[in-house]
């Protein structure tokens, strides 16, 4: 351990782009941060996210500069956070403004800060292709969570399997016949026969499915009073940050499946999914539903069916990962439902390239 | 990972012998495989083993070659075995089947296929020095599970540990006074300086020892009706896949320890050794025993006896490993009883020489 | 696994010196040796500690010079250890004494021993710079262990941070305020600002600090019948093998905290700090007291806090290394209580330099 002073900034090397930049990644839900920090590793930064006394939401590198203590081991108190080792204060912009015991705070006594911002109950976090590049443009919107009309809930996941396998298991929902019957899957026929469109922008990437004359999987039937077979659908929107997830189904011949004010049971999923690690990753999922009967009740249980279903997700995706991590780099072959993913993996190719 | 179409077969570099190749090894027993699939890795190579619904046993690549998920994963239909992802069904040659959703199945669908075979309630399976090589001889037979003489059961344990060291430590039985005092033990001493007879041929050692005139050990009082002293005889055979072990003891001066047809009690052991990894394998084991009362009982007993003598084995050897380890390569002293082991090791490095 | 016979001394490399060398290092306690061999990793040395049935200590090589089994799996018997799988038996100066079933013992059957003292009822263990180095010095005494003044009891810890963090940690009682505030810590503010007086020979560093008129902490009242503030001494001394820890209060103005007699409540500690790899350790803590009243009971109430006190310090440094970690070489700012540990790091440093 070499001791010196010296400034942060400046000691941290440019980092190779393993992951696009110049981007708003999810850093979690505003309902997480209550009265302590929290430590997460972003794109291979390990950051501690805290809510000041005053509401305000901060980002700062997780490491103290005197001792190298997580400052997510430490207290937020008024003006800041506490290391919980020797007490350094820091502000919300990482600047020390406390030393226990000593009236000179040097001036490279500082941690690096990230922009944060809070929209619609998600926290969205900036990374950038240099340590001082400002944020372009604002995160995005997601009014189902601000417009009243749904209730909804949510959960963070860790993943040991890169961030790419949870976009391809989201992009293609045909594998919800295989993984998920006890919850949303029903018959895996149907699924894999649907009619698919695919849409795609410079940063967008849009699979719309529709199932008509199918019979309701068991979430389905559990929150909503279907009379028999159901014309069902799933929008699915990728971007490269998060997806967001419309599915929903109303009885069989009620409603034009190209109407977006159609009505039935509704299940809007939001899911952010943000790399840690090359090789791991932070999945923070919301789902929202429209109870038309005992609404609490309603939203538990379609939020502890959704639950289920991502945990099957998960089983599966890490154990892929393991698998691919045992074969090494082999090749593999495409089939029909693989346009959406891929066109999703283009993407990410190209912001990555452009960062 | 890149996504393209491909010849799995050509994927395949030749891998470096570790181990010796052209031969059968256990894979497990036939009473493991029933509805389920059972993903297991032998030499590196990661498998998954079926039975189809019409009770034919199949071994192949342990990966989907759509997206990597482990075939163990997934569930034994109708024609053979349906990956549990997005449902491609393959064969028992490894052949793709049906794709849901998919008329054509491109001719590169496919996984590799292992030649299996099942003899006398134990699976075989082939690893050949080139991935097209057939068998050019059959598994060994091993009628102890099929005469009807004995009753028998066996587990499969997994070691944390070479292959060769579990060889070491079946080869050599006079580590039985030190490890196994709770069940097939009795005196050191006398194991220690036991007559030990030890012959070789190209493929095979055998060590014989006697040790007339001693106390029975607690397993063997435990299942049979001993006056007193007795005389205790241990046959070992090392084959490159598997070891047989006849022990066992008649009351003194009852019987001739050279008479192939001799009374008394007997344990035979079977042990099949395959290599997981360079540093992990797996124990397939049986132990078959001649009840002259209450007979499924003195089995039973038999057998949890040999469960407890062989979890002591497993403490030892796989400490014995994590000790070679912390030490690096240093060369051991030999002793009287490494003899017997030490020409398996020979045998074994002639046949990884030759493969 | 190659196998012949070598001279074990001869084969051992010279080790490039990690660790400050021709030193002794605390081994363990002496009550915890007792019937049962223990095994432990010293400088990245694997070594067996037992005590023979005379009750003499002794040090050997973790390492049967046959098979490798460690020899704290074996047991201790009349003449020496005997290895837990084929019964070697050798002495505490390493020579084997019995192979059973075998007459004929190779001069080669022997396992390096390490030079052991038992002081006060503290292990030391010896590492020279060549295998043959003998030791130049005794071990220190510390005969708050022996002269019946104090009580006294203690612990060993394994911590997953180097042992340099550890001397930090003893070095700088300013974190009780932010880490121990159970037990140890009163006022953050007062500690912080302490008079503190660092004076340093040649292999030595003393941090002596005064906190007069200070509110006793948890631990201290309990044990204690202080009658409101008091006057509060930490003397800190740091040598490369272990540190003393002497702090304690009384009734303010009763005292003069610079007479070595004074009166009140004492905590004696003793800290040795021994590597076992460059990134582990062990941590040997014994806390002695001076009860006034329920002597065993005090005793057991302060030693109870101070595991909670070095549990807390665990956390602690376990968290900081893992962050070192994963920030990877990054330098760090002093504040003004470093001067103690630095001058404890420049002294390992030294000491390091000339082995």
């Amino acid at each position: 351990m070499s001791v010196q002073i010296v400034e942060p900034r400046a000691a941290e090397p440019a980092p190779t782009p393993q992951f696009p930049l110049d981007q708003w990644y999810v850093a979690g839900f505003s309902w997480e941060l209550k009265d302590k920090p929290i430590g997460r590793t972003f794109l291979n930064k390990p950051i501690v996210l805290f809510r000041t006394l005053e509401g305000d939401f901060c980002a700062l590198e997780n490491r103290c500069c005197h001792r190298a203590l997580p400052l997510s081991d430490g207290t937020v108190e008024e003006g800041g956070i506490r290391c919980g080792y020797h007490g350094l204060l820091f502000d919300g912009t990482g600047r020390c403004i406390d030393i226990p015991g000593q009236t000179k705070i040097p001036g490279k006594a500082i941690v690096p800060a990230y922009h944060i911002r809070e929209q619609d109950q998600i926290l969205w976090i900036w990374f950038g292709s240099s340590s001082d590049s400002e944020p372009s443009f604002e995160p995005p919107q997601y009014d189902v969570h601000s417009s009243g009309r749904y209730l909804f809930d949510g959960d963070v996941y860790h993943y040991d399997a890169p961030w790419q396998l949870v976009h391809d298991n989201l992009m293609d929902l045909s594998h919800l016949g295989y993984v998920h019957l006890r919850t949303i899957g029903g018959n895996a026929k149907v699924h894999m026969n649907a009619e698919m469109k695919v849409e795609a922008g410079d940063e967008w990437v849009r699979v719309v499915r529709h199932m008509p004359g199918s019979t309701p999987p068991p979430t389905y039937t559990a929150a909503f009073p279907f009379k028999g077979e159901v014309d069902r659908w799933q929008e699915i929107e990728f971007h490269v940050n998060h997806l967001r997830i419309w599915s929903g189904a109303a009885d069989a011949g009620t409603c034009d499946l190209n109407d977006p004010n159609r009505g039935g049971f509704h299940m809007k999923g939001f899911h952010g999914v943000t790399p840690e690690t090359e090789t791991t990753c932070h999945y923070f999922w919301s789902v929202a539903t429209n109870p038309v009967r005992d609404p609490e009740e309603t939203k538990q249980k379609v939020i502890e069916q959704s639950k289920m279903t991502f945990d099957e997700d998960k089983v599966v995706i890490e154990s892929q990962y393991k698998n691919m991590l045992r074969f090494g780099d082999r090749p593999m072959i495409d089939i029909h439902v693989d346009v959406g993913p891929n066109r999703a993996r283009k993407i990410v190719e190209k912001l990555k390239a452009h960062s």
